[in-house]
């Protein structure tokens, strides 16, 4: 921090600006891009840092607060929740135009450095980052190679792929600043980061077709890639010197392209405008290859779920002592079991009692808790799956009784899960949006005057990022959902201090008659029947509970044996019958 | 039309574009501004008419394809719905950068006109509209005077509306477009056109308090009004010329204010920007006197409301002959019976049978249809009420059995209903906007591939305006709502060429606790239990349904007769407690 401050005197700068990411804004960064943690000590995902010469400013969201709170050093830093104010009222409010604001311009949006030129003067454009400059022992990264996914798993090559983007394209190329969308239209994939299996980098899109890829040559040795030319990223600004002659216009996205390469454009007088990539739609259109994938996915997530909850189960009856970290551990055990298993697709949220409450929280070895006493454990995890004959993408939450409810935790519940139902069963006619579904997954528990302070679902890719956009489920998502996007249906509910529920499957929009579209449920794990009271649920939410658990028992019934069958049989399909008939 | 081909011809124009509205847009037009109704015989409310040298093009929405294609002569006219095809798109693609396109900038926002000039080259902004010029028997409107309403009617005085519009504001003046914002301002009404009790006027809010009201001096003469001058709208132009050496500043708001305002303002330099009009927000948040004059309206209404019902059921029950138009003549005659009716808040819709899948049917001599068969009568209505201790505005829709009703026209009353209940029940977060909620009102409709085609619910004036904004409850609406809105809850059902179903209350936004709202339901009128499946409502559905009709005859019973009052018992109070037992 000294070092730090230093270089803001050395520097005359007021500010120094950090946010944790990378030049892609990645979810996950890779361990080099870890810049916070490095210098603060901070490890939660959302955070930035305005570095003054006295004191700092660390910015995140409620999720984090706490965690903030322990990890950093209260006499350096101040915290300050996003919710109550955004990084640019803070902006806004306490930097004059005087004072002089630092910042690395790869680390931040067009977008977001456009907001703050329109109300701050004196903003510096650093060449190096500083904290480059200090950490010494920053990790060297081994570049994985790229790999191709042949065409029976993803369902249309690149070039198929690129002339549907390039259909009605006005401009001379399009920059695809998101690795996401790159490696989807390549069909490629590497591991530079946790959890996604992304290979990081940028390219262009010539609208003749050609394409070049800001990256490592040697990276892409594997791969027979047609029309492509592989440019080493430190030639970026080099590559783009001879353009300007041309009058070339190049599509980007303000949104996730960071100010340094619109920086580059300028220099070289590239002309440039603004519009949403063109692959973010057709991505989130799942194709049948593709939804194929997901669904035997689902097949080999829901075959380690359902051996999970039988050996929660069991383990409680046998009075086994379990915590939080131990249980997510038995998970990736058996999901492992599974030779098409890659890795999570996120770090596992296993919490419980309080814990649970915790949105994204993280077990660790100070806070993990033992199953003890009367409460609920949430657990909410996926995996990357890819193999010979599918690759996919899964997310799954269930809560789960240890030990006896509570009745008002059994009414929390069954709240829950009546919005889970609720936006489950919907049929919709086609231009809706997500922001106009939320609402069915809230109702249940804005009636008795509770909510939760999170979107309903998300977009999930085809063994890619499994947070996508463009679509939603969530207040301002105005994408109309379409046939072949997959979304989480999860909601929930948290009583801070004591107990958190969350609900989440994966859903398929598919189509129900011509002018109405409606959702398949992917995800095939049981909820818990000892959560619910029966008498809340009304007759379509029972036939729909029924028809659900049959299902899983007839999907993967096969792959149980006959203690994990009968265990089934009793807990999940006797008791919802007999309620059935009611 | 001859004439107005000549016009072209002789002008050389290649169109002339006619909206069907005055210069302050207005909902209802004051005779001698239905040019459209004049040039065409169309009376229909949406008309917008692009006269060609040789052919002209008709734009009305679906509500009035039908009875376009009866008024028009089809020689002359192409009638287009601008659901497939919108003014807009048909200008872009059908009127080239060589032709000229004439307008009368008084009937037409600023922000149309813009629109229009990003793609058209040629636009010529008229004099006077030559309609006018052929229009030799235009009526001659001899305008009424305006008049106050006194303080205990309205809850606030303008002076104290004028300083919260002023609280924070930022240029030198506000020109206020809108008439239903200026009399809501000077808490005066008028009676320039029917349904709606206004003075048809501008005005210009000086940040020091001082109003300008452009309009005739004689009508004001029983007024008092402080701080306030009186320019003849003739002497609009001519007021503003003195404006340009001061630097001057007006907020407007472009969607509301008239093209040739605009130019007036830069013919004589002076600077605006477009913002909403503040009146908006704070005309919907209606203060404690405007809540009790809504409630003492809506009471006057319900006892019109009830005796029509009892006296088309007793019409039923002795054979009589009912038509649409002596129905509503009926209903009319009732609501008359209250010394605070003034008149209808909108023309009535009374549709029997196909009539009734008429979203916006209007009853001719030729259209009349008699009560015959087993089908469904919808009639939707409202009124405008002003007396010495309140005013206030209505609007209600009911559908009603005549004859037998079929299990189709059940079902689907009965998921109206549903949608309707669940609207009228929901609580929600402050900040929920009306495009989160309308969905409750749809989904049991969505969920068998039913719907309809309009918003859910539009906000309602305060002895003003029956459709208001900005808050109502559709797809699009994201204003937030707050406590003090009125708004519509209607949802409905056509089966086209059969029957219609609309179910409509109004609805006050109320504080539920510290964090959520909630709907008090106004309008008190029974729903016709004939027409509901109970078996198809849950426990709270059939509660709501029982309190609302309890509380219908705890509220006004003392009003109805003995016969009324008998019949009301048992037709609305002893089948739902039999049912709610269920």
């Amino acid at each position: 921090m000294k070092k730090i401050k230093d270089f803001l005197i050395k520097n005359n700068f007021d500010y120094f600006l950090l946010p944790n990411s990378d030049e892609f804004f990645s979810e996950y960064l890779p361990q080099n891009q870890k810049r916070i943690e490095f210098i603060c000590g901070f490890n939660g995902s959302n955070a930035t840092i305005v570095f003054g010469q006295k004191k700092s400013y660390f910015f995140t969201d409620g999720r984090y607060i706490l965690q903030a709170k322990q990890q950093l050093n209260l006499n350096e830093f101040e915290i300050i929740n996003i919710a109550e104010k955004s990084l640019i009222s803070w902006l806004k409010d306490n930097v004059d135009k005087t004072q002089n604001l630092a910042l690395d311009p790869k680390l931040l949006s067009k977008n977001f450095i456009e907001e703050c030129e329109s109300f701050l003067s004196k903003i510096t454009f650093l060449q190096k980052n500083p904290i480059d400059e200090i950490w010494i022992d920053k990790p060297i990264i081994k570049a994985s190679p790229v790999f191709s996914c042949p065409l029976n798993l993803v369902g249309e090559n690149f070039q198929q792929k690129k002339s549907k983007i390039l259909d009605g394209f006005l401009s001379d190329a399009i920059f695809i600043s998101k690795p996401e969308n790159l490696n989807w239209l390549l069909n490629i994939r590497s591991a530079d980061i946790e959890f996604t299996p992304l290979f990081l980098g940028q390219a262009l899109v010539f609208k003749d077709g050609k394409l070049v890829i800001f990256g490592d040559d040697e990276r892409f040795k594997n791969i027979d890639l047609h029309n492509v030319e592989i440019i080493p990223k430190e030639k970026f600004e080099e590559y783009f010197k001879n353009f300007s002659a041309q009058n070339f216009l190049i599509q980007i996205d303000k949104k996730t392209t960071n100010y340094w390469v619109c920086e580059v454009f300028e220099k070289n007088n590239i002309k440039y405008y603004n519009k949403n990539c063109p692959i973010e739609i057709s991505k989130a259109i799942k194709n049948s290859q593709e939804i194929i994938g997901a669904k035997k996915s689902h097949y080999q997530d829901a075959i380690a779920l359902l051996k999970f909850l039988f050996w929660l189960d069991d383990a409680q009856k046998k009075q086994q002592i379990i915590s939080e970290i131990s249980a997510s551990e038995k998970l990736l055990e058996l999901r492992q079991k599974s030779d098409h298993f890659l890795y999570p697709s996120f770090e596992t949220i296993s919490g419980f009692e309080a814990n649970g409450a915790i949105i994204h929280y993280r077990s660790t070895t100070s806070t993990n808790k033992e199953f003890l006493g009367n409460s609920l454990y949430l657990f909410d995890s996926g995996g990357q799956y890819f193999g010979n004959d599918f690759c996919g993408t899964t997310d799954v939450t269930r809560t789960i009784a240890i030990g006896v409810p509570s009745t008002e935790m059994i009414e929390d519940y069954t709240r829950v899960l009546k919005g889970h139902i609720a936006l489950a069963r919907i049929k919709f006619p086609r231009g809706t949006s997500g922001s106009q579904l939320d609402i069915l997954a809230r109702s249940h528990l804005w009636n008795v005057g509770k909510n939760y302070d999170h979107g309903t679902g998300h977009g999930v890719g085809s063994f890619l990022s499994v947070h996508e956009g463009p679509c939603s489920i969530s207040k301002n998502s105005h994408q109309a959902l379409q046939v072949g996007m997959i979304l989480s249906n999860e909601p929930g509910f948290y009583q801070e201090g004591e107990y958190g529920i969350r609900l989440e499957n994966l859903m398929l929009v598919t189509e129900f008659d011509e002018k109405f579209l409606c959702f398949e449920t992917l995800t095939l794990a049981p909820f818990d029947f000892s959560l619910i009271d029966f008498k809340m649920l009304t007759y379509p939410e029972k036939k729909w509970l029924a028809d659900y658990h049959q299902n899983i028992l007839r999907t993967i019934g096969e792959e149980l044996n006959y203690q994990e069958l009968s265990w089934f049989i009793s807990k999940f399909n006797q008791a919802p019958i007999s309620s059935f008939n009611l």
